[in-house]
């Protein structure tokens, strides 16, 4: 497995995969892999030639007093673990490489998209986000781009700015891979003390519980009472928690209506951030409810579940 | 000549370049030509094998109640002058080819390079340009793209997102192209009546004056207001008029401490906006004072005058 840093180095990387005529898959990282990232590479795996992985914590996803400064890193095992799988290149750019002094461009996507859920409780969270893919494609240029569903958000913003700035590549969603008990894998687990590790997947077990009750017809807001009580009661400390139309994040009883639709024909997002001890997790759960098979969780691009830069 | 508009035959277009080696030179415009996209033109011709021009008039970079509407347009006479100067491509995206429904991505550079000066008076305005340029930029992707330099900042700005976003695309920037009068070219000169047209050069003479006295040690302040007045007492009504530090649009007393200089070490930009009655006329001097020839105006790219667009 290379390893390179700095974008000269990783364009001429790319330049002889085109003479090669190899088709690239990227997978975009912040480090300190679990199983749903290893996912990632194994779907990347599957539909390219050579898979380049990045590690990068971007510090401009992280607002002021957020956790940069003690996001979990582990190169060592990280190397180790792509290695394993087969990856062709690690590229782990500095700050210097991606943000050379003076940046000061930045890529946003504007509106419901954006401004709800993590957009909300993390105002420039997605600003940095989708200014780093950016960087990171165009700097790359693969052919396909690999990213996992457990933030649902990200991944429909990312495929906007993508179609919104004509970048030419593929984006793949992988659904979020979980613990036995249910609990979306994260690098932030890793700050789960062993009361919260054991608390911390009633977030599963309530968002499924909710596909089911807004399923069933009871109403979004008896939905998220019964979901955040239950959050609550297991120690957890609500950041957000939202019933969005599953397309546009719009609010889901106006962008029914705007469709002339009655809210139970359109795909529906529960979506939630909750704290245990010093961890913020997010998960989420796409409803279909009326005309479809009652609950469905989304598979393909576009609809589903996590993040993979987490 | 070829005309397209839509994005997937523009990509097809240049695919076609690629197979051929050939080199891609493209000057972005808002249309309704004048000598100073002509210029543009020629030096694109010297650049490259294929000449791409786009006629675009960009809603984004317009703000309520600014003229959109009645911008100038000529596509006949356009078409004529470009296909007499050998243009090969000429791309005439509609708004919903640049902005498809539900755009909702912007670029920006942030920071004093687009805070000031125009940025100040029209505050969406570089964020247009910058998305489509960006936009422009990714769907045809040029070897060289030119501009003109009559909009120093609007240069800059698309410089610096180039720089950041790693947009593989030279950039080369020409000359603003005047009227015998020392008036710059400009599309909107032609909401000038005959009296305001008389008039304008005040512009150009009072530019070249502040220059010459900031040259010889008059104070930034005392060199403003002489120019003020000057164009006032023409009848202009002045819309911005700032020394800036010609790199960084910073202040200029500011920059110079910044880098430990004294100010007259450091080239400053002298520019203004001014309505002559519906007409918003840009332009601006370089000068190095001390150390340099007195005054000088710059050339190269990166230093100068005039816009690819008006």
């Amino acid at each position: 497995m290379e390893q390179l840093s700095s974008v000269p180095e990783v364009r001429a990387y790319r330049a002889c995969c085109r003479e090669n005529n190899q088709r690239v898959a990227f997978v975009p990282t912040m480090g300190y892999l679990h199983q749903g990232h290893l996912a990632l590479v194994e779907e990347a795996r599957r539909l390219a030639d050579v898979v380049v992985v990045s590690i990068y914590v971007n510090p401009t996803q992280f607002g002021a007093g957020e956790d940069l400064d003690r996001y979990p890193r582990d190169l060592d095992r990280d190397q180790r673990l792509l290695k394993a799988l087969g990856v062709d290149l690690l590229w782990t750019p500095s700050n210097q490489d991606m943000y050379p002094d003076g940046a000061s461009t930045f890529v946003s996507v504007e509106g419901t998209l954006s401004s709800q859920l993590c957009g909300a409780s993390r105002p420039t969270h997605f600003r940095g986000v989708t200014t780093v893919v950016a960087k990171l494609l165009q700097v790359l240029g693969p052919e396909v781009a690999v990213f996992g569903l457990k933030d649902y958000q990200q991944f429909q913003l990312v495929q906007r700015m993508v179609r919104d700035l004509f970048l030419e590549v593929e984006l793949v969603g992988v659904e979020t891979v979980r613990e036995a008990d249910g609990l979306a894998m994260s690098s932030r687990n890793a700050f789960l003390g062993p009361d919260e590790r054991s608390a911390a997947p009633v977030i599963r077990r309530g968002l499924l519980a909710a596909a089911r009750d807004l399923g069933a017809g009871l109403a979004p807001d008896a939905v998220l009472a019964r979901l955040g009580a239950e959050v609550t009661s297991a120690g957890g400390r609500v950041d957000y928690i939202d019933v969005l139309e599953a397309g546009s994040l719009g609010r889901y009883a106006d962008a029914a209506m705007a469709g002339g639709l009655s809210p139970e024909d359109l795909p529906a997002l529960i979506a939630l951030a909750a704290w245990f001890g010093s961890a913020r997790l997010i998960d989420n759960v796409v409803v279909t409810v009326g005309g479809g098979p009652g609950m469905q969780e989304s598979r393909s691009n576009g609809a589903p579940h996590g993040s993979a830069a987490d």
